[in-house]
């Protein structure tokens, strides 16, 4: 029962570090949209750009030598709702939560998607409380072990890089990409991208949410187009 | 003749007020891909980030009665290639830009992908030289005009909110969302979402790149079957 009697603040201080010295903004992170009043949708706005900073922040400085496409697949899989609910499982937010009724029934405590959520609340409200100091000094331990692992078993490489070391192994020029058309509304966009190489005139088309999605389906596509013609070996 | 007789260092203090120490950070900053060398793509990943964070966190604070979806929205149309382009187009970078004699050809200095990434690469450099208030301080005049013009012409509502008021309007509960399943490689997935009410048999499902695209593309279908089963007025 020392869980449920302590405060939300002695509970944050035990298991992150940061003793928050604004009691009703921690209790609003941790509200779920569901248990009405003021709940913790714009505070998960403004963590998972804290999130996504700092966590691209420490990938730049702790890998010199990856590309860009290497640095956002690492980020993609660091703040990924899995990961994000895995460490909120882990730092026992489903204690902590503040629900409504319907919700706790169907047991949201446990969701992912709102444990994800709501560490990304709390990082939102320990910012404001104490500076993007107190979320990086949160945040670096919690990565500690994740950026570890990904120094010893990286990612599969991404379809760009793949096309770009296949042209340069053959000394062929880099490839271009350029958007053919944005369609859909301001926040639900599709992009068009088309993959050309100079001097060559296979290209390919791909689609997707941003220009650097329909890149990556662009550039797989042209791969897969060159690789097609060359014999097996 | 004086655009192109100026250092970088002269030009960036001119336009946005920040006297670069790093000179040749700024000039990598100012390096697309194709010229060779040390290029401007890591510095993007990083500057992409800051600009993300600061933006939120500017409509964070701006619009204290906006919802999460609404601040993403305002973030996804300030934050967009398009807004990007035209500052970076505004602020000279096409005459600074470095780029390979293949792209200068075919008008790459003119190329509003290249402007874009060239503006978040010199925020990303900004930063690193001077840390989060020089990046803050560069960026909040650039986005001033555009902030004012978000609280005279709001964007239209999206998919999420248009249900929940849908709902709240006829006294209903709110909507449920449920990742049915993730596809895909870490960087390239995709989500599926179903959007359910509490006594209600209808459901609906959306599939998109993050979990809140498919929720939103969820909330449509659902609305959509809700809007179609009553009478028009």
């Amino acid at each position: 029962m020392t869980g449920r009697s302590r405060t939300d603040v002695d509970w944050l201080a035990g298991q992150l570090g940061w003793r928050c010295r604004d009691e009703a903004l921690l209790a609003t992170a941790l509200t779920h949209r569901s248990a009405g009043g003021k709940h913790n949708e714009r505070l998960e706005f403004l963590g998972d750009a804290v999130l996504s900073f700092l966590v691209a922040e420490l990938l730049y400085r702790e890998f010199p030598e990856a590309s860009e496409g290497e640095l956002s697949r690492y980020r993609a899989s660091l703040v990924s709702g899995e990961s994000l609910a895995e460490i909120a499982d882990g730092l026992g937010f489903s204690e902590r939560l503040k629900l409504g009724v319907g919700e706790l029934r169907s047991g949201g405590f446990r969701r992912p998607s709102t444990l994800a959520d709501a560490l990304e609340a709390v990082l939102g409200a320990i910012y404001l409380d104490g500076g993007l100091e107190a979320a990086r000094g949160v945040l670096e331990p919690l990565y500690r072990g994740r950026l570890a692992g990904l120094k010893t078993t990286p990612l599969p490489k991404d379809a760009k890089t793949r096309l770009q070391e296949y042209l340069q192994d053959r000394a062929l020029p880099l490839p271009h990409y350029t958007v053919e058309s944005i369609t859909g509304e301001p926040h639900e966009q599709t992009f068009t991208v088309r993959c050309a190489i100079d001097g060559d005139a296979r290209t390919a088309e791909g689609s997707g949410s941003s220009r650097r999605r329909a890149e990556q389906m662009a550039a797989a596509a042209l791969f897969d187009e060159f690789n097609a013609r060359e014999p097996a070996q």
